[in-house]
């Protein structure tokens, strides 16, 4: 099973890590972390470098395709031919593709969501529809062989339910209790729908701030 | 507000992306991984390598020093005097110092968590006692300035109770709207004690496999 994990400079590094975590588990798995150069990649944080070990052009085969997202980068991915043209190769012969957060504008952008319904994260899902995908605001969305989950922290609950799919329950649990996933958050404002506007508001501030904040010069 | 994420080869990589991503959201956060020396360090998957970019005889000061597990090499690492001094070091001044998973076992091995409770992944907890913790089935467990969270997944919860209790409820509840940390496990089966045997053992074949597979050389 072979599961390509398409990063990028600026890439949200637990868009990514919670899916492998838990698709490394899948048998036979092998993860291949790929991007446009390979080499250092800087996460949005500019705190992360993750050493890519394949470029684009040597990686033409993906079992499960996955695109993770970003706090402002998904927008240059979502314009570069190049990538997308890749992406819609690699699409063509996946038994499933799935992204997470903003990842989700990256496959619209490729095409891939056209006329189906998708999820993003909470503060740009209406842009999805600029690309003729249906925003909907659910944690995950399957529209046919394509998932797509919300933001960042959603990617874990949507390879849970990719292992339950490909391999069945006893495996999507045993998975699920070796990285004890018993989720007991803090609070209930998680969901953009049950937040106050103060926490939102608050949200938006931070990644604003985040975003400021990101270099991602070398 | 200084966190630093101790990284060494064999490293579980949920484990420290998930506070990560969280804790990044504090005010002013810097994020500083270190490893016993920089440069590139694999990951348990052997799938990941993460280019660390300062090793432990340059950082001596943490406002947060946040310790993350493996599926062995954490053994290795609680026999690492080197290792084990400079946690001690640089724990004495810190706010607060944190793990997940096996991580509170190289606490443990540095005699920070002398007869404190701790908590650990559920497949080695009892572990915990042979350096004189006491081992305590709890998701987050604090005792003191100590936080030790279970396996993996549990330290992002971890991480948001330390963002309360570091700036208070509505940071906290606007970092976990940032990460759209709203779980819905598909199953209930993510918690040691209501795990069917079957799963259990599974779980554990699982993590056998993984640990097989991982190749840390270079």
């Amino acid at each position: 099973m072979k599961v390509v994990i398409f990063m990028y400079p600026g890439v949200t590094m637990l868009d990514a890590i919670g899916p492998y975590e838990v698709l490394r588990n899948l048998q036979n798995s092998e993860i291949c972390f790929v991007a446009e150069k390979k080499g250092l990649v800087k996460a949005d944080s500019s705190f992360i470098e993750m050493n890519i070990q394949y470029d684009i052009t040597e990686i033409n085969h993906a079992d499960i395709l996955l695109i993770p997202g970003s706090l402002i980068e998904y927008l240059n991915i979502a314009k570069n031919k190049k990538i997308l043209d890749w992406i819609n190769k690699v699409s063509i012969t996946s038994i499933k593709t799935v992204s997470v957060c903003t990842g989700s504008i990256i496959l619209a952008a490729a095409g891939i969501l056209q006329n189906k319904k998708a999820t993003c994260h909470w503060s740009c899902i209406d842009l999805l529809s600029e690309f003729s995908a249906i925003p909907t605001r659910e944690r995950i969305i399957q529209d046919g062989k394509i998932i797509t989950a919300a933001g960042v922290s959603a990617g874990i609950d949507m390879a849970i339910h990719l292992v339950n799919q490909l391999e069945g329950r006893q495996s999507a649990e045993a998975i699920q209790l070796a990285i004890e996933y018993d989720p007991s958050p803090l609070f209930n404002s998680g969901n953009f729908s049950t937040a106050k506007p103060e926490v939102i508001n608050l949200s938006k501030q931070k990644m604003e701030l985040a975003l400021a904040q990101s270099d991602l010069s070398d």
